[in-house]
Parts: structure tokens; sequence; C-alpha cells
């Protein structure tokens, strides 16, 4: 009999109420499994009083064990956790409507491996962006919504979350409101890019507003969605100088850039596991 | 008889409709006074109509001639319009309260010769910051205001105002709204930092309210007074990347820094001229 | 007979040695052929002591009108100079090896109209980014290059970039030197973009000397290709900032990002002849 | 007898080569002494193979029974390493020259508590700041520094290191070089503000060389300082974007801003023992 030396990267991240002997208690619990940190972080927030942490660990060990490891640890303490292996690209629900460049910039940075998400398939309330889907190799899913179909609609979107085993559904300028019990089902689990410097702008035409207000610098914001439009707790922002030369339609084109990188952060950051919930906001261990 | 040798740079604003002509109009009326344009800015706006010009000019002709030769193109045109020397230093007074960064930062780069500003005096509702203006050798003057001195103080200021000759007033972190007629009889005259990126966060608390929505960046904006509180036309704005980490004690030490940075900037521009309204909108010729 | 009443929006740009009159004679010439300036820009250099304008005319006068008045005064001037029609898309060739994020982001944004270029060839040294360009409908040339058949190969370019007509030349990461004579022949009008923030970390492996010097922020130049590598006029740098964490491999995924926007504003830039030569500076009316 | 209630924040810095078991060994050390962590750091470079943590942590243990307790396992684990109480001001040296911008601004910081450090002293080879540093109530120490009197300078200065117990050296815009032997006897203890951005612009007059080459962003460089002039580890860069219309005077007082404030970031961070050697680059726990 010889030893198992096929060893895992793993992820495991957790958040607790705030208190002595937390990290003792895993980096101990990771010891004796074997366990060489490689990537760990930590943060007590005085304002919730919890706890949150990430740590990445090469261990021969296997997801029962770890997990055998970690359910006593989380009662314990009162955790809620979660245990990935490193890199494992996460199965993704794209939602557009006609604006291209979100979709085009995710699925090549998912081609060109620089974005851990699996594309599983894209939805679209119009057909315009069928072809980009195809070049990609992804199944195009058109998917109409209108007043009257909205309902129907949300129902076909959760018949494709779940046939596709979607971990992560991403509305990469999709311009449709999601129902609240869609946002509480998937909760932690839907990512928006909204096209202005949120709390600035919300609501419908962010850049005419901008542009009214005359704004020296435009921005973007991908958050999680919850049933409070444009409320979600903020992942990342992004922001571009502009000024009083520029026209509705240049801080559009201006505002493509940020929006397609903020997205692109916001999604990556995710995937890694890297964003934690803390209350309306995030711990993000970038 | 020798002609005159002397010239002086000039710097000419105007706004008027737009309209063909205006440029040719202009650049001929200085080159029959001999000027030779060093610096020259024009923009039409497609929104309000309004055209904006800025030239700078070398010309050995003088105040009077420019005067009367500008005046009647004024009229053509319906051009709202203003004639200065170049790098003569704007008359200004500053309004404080406790917070020092902004008066450190605006007296030493007057002193260091980065601002054609002079600081005609500092007024403070509290006399904490009185040293520092006198390490810089200006005049301190404690106009404490309360909610029954409201109006008194309001008229001390104007005297004070009126006294020091100031074209210029700016609340360096004032904490004191004026009312709306002082905003009415200043109009374009006096700039304040906001120490958020507005419009996110009006009002009271900023950094409390940054911190509470989660925001991934802070920023600061300097504005013309109006009586409409926070919604003034903005000359400038900055930002600053934050994390989860921050408290609000920390993004109000962050912010000091890009507080100082854009209320400097919007104050150099406008004492070069470079600021001309458009509405509740600023065209900047930087 | 009645008039014509069709106009057209000019752009004509010039450089001369710096001297009064100019934008007088300019502006002169324009308002006599019925010209409405919407843009103008000027710049006198103190250093190099040459002129510069760009400006943006809606005139119903025909090119050769516009161009036998310009003739005269650009004698008179010593004036470079150039006029073209707003909003036309310039005719540009691609090259490209085998890193596709350029590419991609620049046939994009030519499909969403953001860019004014019409891309009328892609030429790879490898056929890896032959299917990016199918997708977007324009024909790709394979141009292989080896020390042997490297005259070859730029006698190939040459024919290609006469045949398609081209007017601008874009080393979309092309990875190969031209050479001499090749840049001699095309000065001005091939635009590299070098994965460092120049002058720091020229030659090969940029990211590789940035990771080994321990430099907290990365960039990106895009520049006129000269004889002397990696020294041409720059048209814009950008920069993002990196930390210890990140490897070599980080380094390369997040520059893919400055690289694509950098060298999309320089091309923007020069298609909308923004970009003048001075000595081996540029002034870029943006 | 009544247990000792009374608690000290404590931050301790650690590297070493990197291997299995420094985390918990580390974490269980601090359970044992009844610490509770309440912000912690660790990196592993995979380039030098080692590996580097900063723990801040709050634990009614004396400096005796820490250092006790760390003894050991630093042995065990061949580490270099550093304990300090949080929050302590780092007694600090500035060497300053004529330009007052960086001095003003580290003072200012001190004073406003925005800064943990104490500083000790100025010293400036001209008189010009004295005054500042007596606004401040900091000793001015005239040291001035020709090429016959250097070596009297350096022991002058060394004295004045010894004699203020200074901790940290901060040249801020110094302008002198230190002989190899002073850089290493006081290796990571000594902090320079380069101003331009490192690697590009080495040596005298950064901003001429900056503005010779027509870059559209510079930049500062705050690092720490070697035998080797301006190739010493880097702790923190920044940059401002410019544009053509920039004169060399242009470029040096905007970059007086990235200066001040890039060095005191550099200042902040290590002295809150946030900035760790790894070899000839810095791992930096912001």
């Amino acid at each position: 009999m010889t030893a198992q030396t096929e060893t895992t990267h793993w992820i495991l991240t957790l958040s607790c109420p705030d208190g002595p002997g937390i990290v003792h208690a895993v980096a101990g619990m990771l010891a004796e499994h074997g366990g060489n940190i490689t990537e760990s972080q930590q943060f007590g927030d005085p304002y919730s009083g919890r706890f949150f942490m990430r740590v990445q660990v090469e261990s021969a060990a296997s997801r029962e064990d770890l997990v055998s490891a970690v359910t006593p640890l989380a009662a314990r303490f009162d955790m809620t956790w979660n245990l990935d292996t490193a890199g494992r690209p996460m199965r993704t629900l794209l939602l557009v409507s006609r604006a291209a460049h979100c979709l085009v910039d995710l699925l090549y940075r998912e081609r060109s491996q620089h974005l851990p998400i699996d594309v599983v398939g894209v939805v679209g309330n119009h057909r315009d962006l069928e072809d980009i889907a195809a070049f990609y190799d992804k199944p195009f899913h058109h998917v109409p919504v209108t007043k009257d179909t909205k309902p129907q609609a949300e129902a076909a979107l959760r018949e494709l979350i779940t046939g596709t085993g979607a971990e992560l559904v991403v509305l990469a300028r999709y311009m449709q409101i999601l129902s609240d019990e869609m946002c509480r089902d998937h909760a932690g689990r839907i990512i928006n890019i909204h096209h202005s410097f949120l709390p600035s702008f919300k609501g419908a035409g962010p850049y005419r507003q901008a542009h009214d207000r005359g704004v020296k610098i435009i921005g973007a914001t991908s958050h999680y969605v919850t049933g409070d439009l444009d409320e979600g707790p903020i992942i990342e922002q992004d922001v571009e100088r502009v000024d009083h030369t520029h026209t509705i339609d240049d801080l559009v084109r201006i505002g493509e850039d940020t929006e397609r990188r903020t997205l692109a952060r916001a999604v990556r950051w995710h995937a890694e596991h890297r964003v934690l919930l803390d209350g309306h906001r995030t711990v993000v261990f970038r």
C-alpha cells in the first residue's frame, strides 16, 4: 500500500460572528489534513461584527474528508461556508439584450482562458447577438419578454438555469427587471452591470442623466441583483474621465469600456470565490 | 516717435448663441490690434446651442482699445464676455471651519506660485485654523455662526468680501450653508468642495453614507455654489479606490487627498478663466 | 438657378512655423467659403516653435474649392496640411500574430461603429486568428515570416498595402520588426502597441522585466513606428495598478486590457486626424 | 490575585522559506497567548520561494512573553521577524533640500494624525525650509553638503540619526546621493521619492526627460535607498495624465502632487510594518 500523492488545490471560504480562535481552528484543521496554505485572507468587520476568511490550500485529502472536518467547526463557530476546487470553471448563464460589448468581452475572456467560467448558454430577449454566441459555439436561447409574457419568460429562464446547471447568472446588459421572487431564489448568484457609478443615476438612461448633471467622471457598477433595483451589494466599480465636449453618444461609447471591464472583474472574483456577502455590502478578497 | 513695444498677454473669454462667423470676427478684431494668439479654444454645445471661446493673445493694445473693439462684437453676437491679463492672481477669500487640509493646501500652492490666486483673507467660524493663516501672513477673521446669528454672520461676510475686494470666495470645507440671496448675488464666484462624488451622497456625512452603501470608489466634487444645495454646476471631480477594509475614518483620511486636489484644480481653472457657465453645466477649457 | 444647399463636414489639419495671423487667415479663408466652424483647436509649441491647428468646418464648398483656397495659405505660412471629410472611415490594414485581444477589440469596435476605420484586411504571420477575421467578414492574408523570408514577406506586405489602398497600418501585437525602409516609406502611417509603459522595458518580454523590477503599475504605449525600435512618437499611454501577488501571467492578462484600450484610442485619434507630428513628439487634439 | 485584563494590539511581521505548517504554528502560538487575530495577511512568492506574513493581534501577553514564544518558531522556520505595538508612531528623520512640497505634506499629515510617524527632526542642506520646520515645532539641522564636505556631512547625518533615535529616514526631495556605506548600514530604513515613473527617466532632470520623450503620463516612485542609484526596491508608484500643452514647468507642478501622495503612502505603509523585503522587490500588505 502506497500513500496517495495526488494533491488538490482547494478554496475554502467562510464567514461567522467574529471572535478569538477562528484562524487557529481553521489552520489546525487544515494542518491535520496535510494541507499547505498557499493563499489566505481574513477580515473582521468592526461594523457588522462578522469575520470573513478565504483560504487556498493544497492537500491530498478528499472532499469528503474535508467536508467532515469543516462541518463541526462550522457548527462551533456558526459559519456559513463553501468548499470548491481552485480553478474549476463556474457554470455560467449569460443574459443579454441588444448591446454586444459585455457578451463579446466575456466570451472572448473565457476562450482566452482569462476568466474561470464555463458559459453554458446565452439567453437573449432579442435575436441580435445570436451570431456572436454561435461564433463561440454557445447555445443561444431566444426568450422574448413583453409585459404580458413576463411570467412565462421567467419560467423559461428558471428552466434554463436548472437545465444547464448554471451556478451563476450574469446580466450582461440584459435591460430587463427580474421579479422579487427570482432575485430571492438566486440571491448572491445573479450579477448585474449597471451603466452608472451607483448610487448616482439609478434607473433608466444613466448616461443621459450624467450628461444633464454635467459630471466630469462617469462610471459603471457591478452588483448582486436584489429585489430592490440598483440597490444590491456592490462588487466592483470603475470610472472614466469625461468633459464638456462629450455628447450622450460619446458617454455611451466610453462607458462600454468601463462596463465590460467592471463586469469582467466582478465575474472573475465571484468565480474565484473572492466575494463574500457582509449584509448589503461585500468583502472582496482580491 | 517710436512704436510702443511693450506687450501684454490677455485672456478673452466669451459665450454667445452659436452661429457662423464668430471665430473669424474675433480673430479679425484681434489681428487688427496686432494680437498674436498663443492659445485658443472653442466649443459649440449642440444641446444648449451656445458657443464658448477662450483666447489668450499677446498684444501691445491697451485695455481701453481692446474693450472698445470687443464691445460692438459682443453686441452683434449677443456675447457675455470677460477680458483679463494672463497670470494676474485673483483676489480670493477662503472660508473655513475646523478641517485644515484644504486651507493648508491652497495656501501652500499660492506661496509656491503654483496657483494664480492672491488670498486676501481667511474667514473661520471657529478659531482652530488661525495659526495656519498666521504662518502664511494672512489676516484671519473669526465669524462665528449660530442659528440665531446667521444673518449677522452673512452680513459680516459680505462686508469682508467688499472690504477685501475679493473676486472669488472659496468654501474650503466651510460646512455652513449660505443663504439663497448670498448665492444669487455671487453666482459663479463662490466655489465649494463637496466630499462626495456628486450626485451620490448629497447632504451631511457623505463618507458615512458611502461606507453604508459599500461603494468601491469614493470621490470629491468641486462646484459653483447655488441656492440649490449640492446641485451647483460641477467644475471638477476626482476619485480614489477604497475597499471593505476601510473604516469611515479611513474614508475621511483618504478623501482629504481627493478633496484638496479636486478643489485646487477647480480654483486654478477658475482663476485662469478656463471655466465658463453653460446653464447648470460648465465648459472647462483645460 | 438655385443655391447649392448640401453641406459637408470637413476636417482641416495643419502645422507650420508659429507666428501672428495664422488663425485669422485660416478663419477668414473658411468664412469666405461659407464655412461654419464647429470645432477648432490650436497649439503653439514653445519648444519647437511650431504651430498646430485642427479645425472642423461645415461648408457647401467643394473639395476643389477648398484645396484651391488652402494652397496659397499653405505656401504663405509654409504649412504641412491635410483635408478630409469628417467621419470617413479610414482604410486600415491590421497586422497580427497569435495574440487575439487587440484584433478582437478593433474589429468589434469597427462593427459597433465606435471606431471610424474600414478594416480592409488582416495579415497574420500565423494562421491562429483566421477564424476571427472570417467572423467579421475580413479577408485574411497569411504572410509567414522567417529570418530568410523576411524581405519577401515585406514585399508581400507592401503589395497588400497598395492593393487594399490602406491608409493606415496597425500592428495589433504583430511581434515582427519592420525594416527601416518600410518604416520610412510609411512614416506616420503605422501604429504599434507596445506592452509596456515606454520608455520603461523596451524590447522583448516587458511584463517579465516589469515583474523583475517589482513595479507597482504596468502600462501600454501606442506609438508611430520608426526605424528606431520602441522610440517612435508616442500617441497614447495607459496604466493599471498591480501588486506583489501578481505573477508574470497575471501581468500579461491584466496588460491585455490596457493594451487594447490604449491602441483603440490611438487608432481613433489618428483616424479622426487628431494626431499631429511635432518632431518626435505628438500633438493630440482630443 | 486578579487576572491582567489590559490588552495590547501587536503587529508581528515575518518572512521565511515557504513550506507547510507556518500559519498553523504562528496561529497556535498566538492562541496560546490569548491572542485575538484582528488582521492577518500571508503571501507565498512562487518566484523567490519565500513566505511572508503580517498579523495584527490583540493580547494581554507581555512583550517578553511574546518574544520568548516567537524565538523558537523563528529558529524552526528560519524566520526574519519583527514585533511592534500597533499605532506606535515611528521615529522619523526628514531630509530636505529646497523643494517644500513633500516636507509640508508629511508634517501636515503627522499633525493631523493621519500618518503614524513622530518626526524627530528635519535636516536641510539649505536653510530654505527652516520656517516650515519651526511652524511645526520641529528642530531644524542645517547640514550643508559640498563635494569636499560630503564625508563630514554624512558623519553629521549619522550622528543625528543616532542622537534622535530615528528608526526611519525619509529623503523628502533631498537631492543628495548617499554613500554606499550609508545605504548598506541603513538598508530598508531609508525611503526616497524619485520624481519619475521608474525605471523610466533615472538620474537627473526626469521631468525634462519625460517632456523630451513626449510621454502622456508622468509618475513618481517611492523606494528604499540602496547603493545602486534609483534601483532600490519599489514601495509605491503613482501617475498623472499629461498632454502636449504641458511645459516642463507644468510637469514639475503636476508632479509635486504625485510625489507627495506617493511618498506619504510609502511612509505610512512602512511605519505600519506593511512593507516586507522580498529580494529587490517588496511585498506590501495594504
